[in-house]
């Protein structure tokens, strides 16, 4: 089969041909329809400081994705053959504390596809069971493959409890911009997107910030605060893991509120925890992947529903052959979301 | 009356004789029967540059106190002469929106008695109605003249909700002490104490830590770790404002666990948010001041239902006189928390 | 002044002429503008039992109102003459513990305006100051009127914690009509209306539910749980008081929802708490009131920001005088909410 | 082996010779050493209404058991042979929504074992890998043996959160009794028990109850509400199923508490909902089972920290053969917990 693979300690993927997985009796073999680029793939094309320490070639990448189930190992219950599915990609160990308490998202073993193990930019991909997640038949291709971020930017609105309250947004790269509507959906009062890219600001506004604002503007937290009475956002929903964007978005909540934080900074950050946190009352939650499966029904809910609309998010949707040119279009900044289609359904 | 007075911008206090307070319609006048001595006021005899930026001179000091109501205003209702009382040193503004939601604690407007305003170390203080509160018969005044910082202790130890779950404490100055039993008393499985000091770790050991650690023991972390059973502990309270503490401590919480921060840096800190925070999903609760009056309601439970004992905590009992010995005390680390008595129930 | 009067114990109202209140240091007395009727004005109004039991005469009814500050007591200082307001209609005694804790809106000393004390249904009122809400220019006098009950439906949405879930509301009166657009605005996925009448119900459709139901469809529950997957909803709104609808709509609700209960039973009800609720684990919330001021500041929040449209709610806007058809427009069930013009703002 | 079986629609159970049960791959077959006696059990033996309705015989009854690892099937990884364990006796489905959200324990496909598959009163026990719980080296096999009923207790007092509050328990039979000492671990100011047994309060004193009051006391609710200064309890742990205890046991839980339900009533029972629970705005918990396997990690640590003491509660160990007499011993209400021994550890 195909598979896009890391094949050496060194920028680049190249497109192999390898042997299909076999499955356990708890696996299950799906036939990749759609995927999803990530930043994550990126920074292991670039083979970056983070790529060099975590993954270890040879590797099939990719995490986001769609697809049909083809086979299913004997104690396999749940799905069967043809089953449309999306999958969670975190393989969680099922057997520590966390994982038997809820919280496997949090896992401490956990193997995550296209970066720990193979994944998903492949003809075929082998999933346990227990990750396994149908699709309602009224869900595209190309959004079932994006409910990884999809699911990531859920975990955050749900986490922060944003119903009847007003919010900011720091980053609005495409999860940033996936929390607009999810927000607004989950019952935002008021969503204010920030970000230093006015591409994407006014991609957020398209899809529901009843205000943007360029990170860079000077009086950006005072501004924000004005516009919420004098009292600052009830909830920051952090997305670009920039220091400057983690100081002036916690500037900016209001004594007791909540800053719920996803993006990774990539070095330690500097913080005046007294007058940032301690002070203030904050309650500040660190949010990682998505909550085994809560967060998976409330993201079919949002997009079943018709709550939440991925349409102007995905901007790009390509041949799999064109990988190289989407990784292009993703580091200029031109897109938001690409997908790209390696089989169709009735292939 | 006799007040102990910051009276120019320079180090040291002085006993002066000033007239007593005049009483609004909603005031309540308090004869000051026994005060406790905080950290804060010694920061304020040092004249540190905390101080130095926070204080405008002259001002009666003191925050930590109870007494007898000895005058009430017109439109007073609640109390009357001759009751004994304690009452919260946060002055709020009462009308701004998080006054009218319960989080008076957390009030944009709010002023510290002592610090901004006249406070107790003087025969009277001045409080608005709204701040006393009655004490039981049952409580020793040494122990009313510090529920204040008791109540510091009861407002982290709740907001963490320990109950059933695994504690380390980092920080056992007199905050971190009177958190140990009152951690014990709201339900901790175990409860680990971390400090510089060997002596106040004895006295930790004698308040009810179930195991105590030196914070500069190697494998602390790892240590701590291994007695949870390879998880971390369940529940983290910072009561040091340490850099090193809050990093260590934030590493030796459980996945999905909880840190609650009442210890103030005195500089902004360097953290690693990726690997503390985020990857973790902590969530990190900044502490301020009490909940009023909820954490009164539960303090005043743990004190009059036995649990919690201060007995050994307060180390030193002293008359008003001896301040300057008093700060010699707490300022050679020989103390853990002085109360000093101004006038007798009686008198 | 004019006043809409209980005078003695028999049904009917009279409108008389009374001294306008005086006001002590803490009290604002509020020119009324427009009043909301409620259906506990037509319980006194038709002096049925609850009404013989609680209310004593003479007394001026009406809790639903809105209006201008016309004279303020010496201690007052959060509002001025001249202001536009609202207020909080449960005077909630101040020196409880729940009072103390933010929890007044269940305070156990409370008087209710209009039921146990002078009421709105007068040129002026008096009120405390703390009980006072000033008005948003942008909130229409009639809508301004009935913050109280939208207030109940504001509250009732808030406890249950509606965003992302799916919702059924039993009831569909004038609360129950607020309800559906505030669940909606608050975030439900998908609202279900449940009434025995279809004129309700088409107004119910018309301000948002995605589905309505007669109450006495025979497969009720077996239809609302079918839309739901066959798990039933996530949380139920009780606003009938009807002991049919509370079984039923506990029993479409689904393992570990949430049910709210607004609705007054007039009498016990039976009821099979382990099928119901203890098998289920079911949340079941008793709501009364609003939380002060949380309640206020959401309620606000979604007026303001657009997010709520009580247009089509507020069927009938009548002058001060047709007291009497209003009463009688209410009985006849043809309208929903009615509201009463005294005093024009520049008047 | 041996099973204790109820063999056919009538009151009694006859011990039986069957085969040993075959374990398919995901199967743990455990060599039963300890088993605890249930009401439920009792409910079989006297064949009831209920048990008539819900068992289909034949069936080896049992469900509280612990015992060691004899044989696992061919996919499980988490025990091995040797293993000493106990097991949660619900067997969820673990593909509804309810399971993949960590509520596992409402699963609406629950089959429990003693009652709706065969049990743990024999000399093996057949459970899937999911529900096996490796047991702590220092906990005792009487105790180990009674992980579920405890388990209800732990379950039951961790949703209601007693840290710091006054707490009610009606109704001490075992459960009732195993929820005293687990509240005051897990931090409850006061523990108050109720029932129509003096025996049983002469019990509840002597595990940790502050005070014991009859059932038939007639000034019961007014005395417990003036021994918590008027207000009421914080919390009620509802543990009879009787419809008086219910009435009365809302009746004394102050304005804004909790109300958990456990103990099943047999019939309807008459409720009114306005006074018991929405003017006083209650929070009703219905409880059911434990917590997979949140409850066993908090049973767990209770134990293990010496926290909780079964010693007074498990106050008959008899051999298993004796099985007669212990349910003599049940019904006479002599006995509080009665454990059997089938099989010694190295047997």
């Amino acid at each position: 089969m195909r598979a896009l693979r890391k094949s050496k300690a060194a920028p680049g993927f190249t497109l192999e041909r390898i042997a299909v997985p076999r499955v356990g009796p708890s696996d299950v073999l799906i036939r990749v329809g759609t995927v999803g680029l990530c930043g994550t793939d990126l920074h292991i094309y670039s083979w970056d400081h983070w790529a060099q320490r975590r993954v270890k070639p040879p590797l099939t990448i990719g995490h986001e994705f769609m697809g049909h189930v083809a086979a299913v190992g004997s104690a396999v219950h749940a799905v069967e053959v043809g089953d449309r599915v999306s999958a969670e990609g975190h393989i969680a160990c099922g057997i520590c504390r966390l994982c038997r308490t809820g919280q496997a998202h949090i896992c401490e073993h956990v193997q995550i596809i296209g970066v720990d193990t193979d994944g998903a930019f492949a003809d075929y991909i082998r999933m346990p069971e227990a990750n396994v997640w149908k699709l309602d038949p009224s869900i595209p291709d190309s959004w079932a493959a994006v409910f990884d971020p999809l699911g990531n930017a859920v975990h955050t609105v749900m986490a922060a409890d944003v119903s009847v309250k007003s919010v900011a947004i720091t980053g609005v790269g495409s999860i940033g911009l996936m929390a607009i509507p999810v927000a607004r959906a989950a019952g935002a009062a008021t969503v204010f997107a920030i970000d230093v890219n006015p591409q994407k600001l006014a991609l957020a506004a398209r899809v529901g910030a009843d205000a943007t604002f360029l990170a860079t503007q000077p009086d950006l937290v005072e501004d924000i605060v004005a516009r919420t009475g004098g009292d600052g956002v009830d909830v920051l929903l952090e997305m670009s893991g920039s220091g400057s964007a983690i100081d002036s978005g916690l500037a900016m909540v209001r004594n007791g509120g909540v800053a719920a934080l996803l993006g990774i900074p990539s070095d330690d950050i500097e913080i005046n925890l007294a007058e940032r946190i301690i002070f203030k009352g904050l309650t500040v939650l660190g949010i990682n992947g998505r909550r085994m499966f809560e967060t998976w029904y409330q993201t079919q809910s949002l997009v079943t529903n018709g709550r939440v609309d991925l349409g102007p998010i995905i901007t790009h949707e390509l041949p799999f052959e064109d990988f190289d040119r989407a990784f292009g279009l993703m580091k200029s900044g031109e897109a938001a979301k690409i997908v790209l289609t390696l089989n169709e359904a009735n292939a």
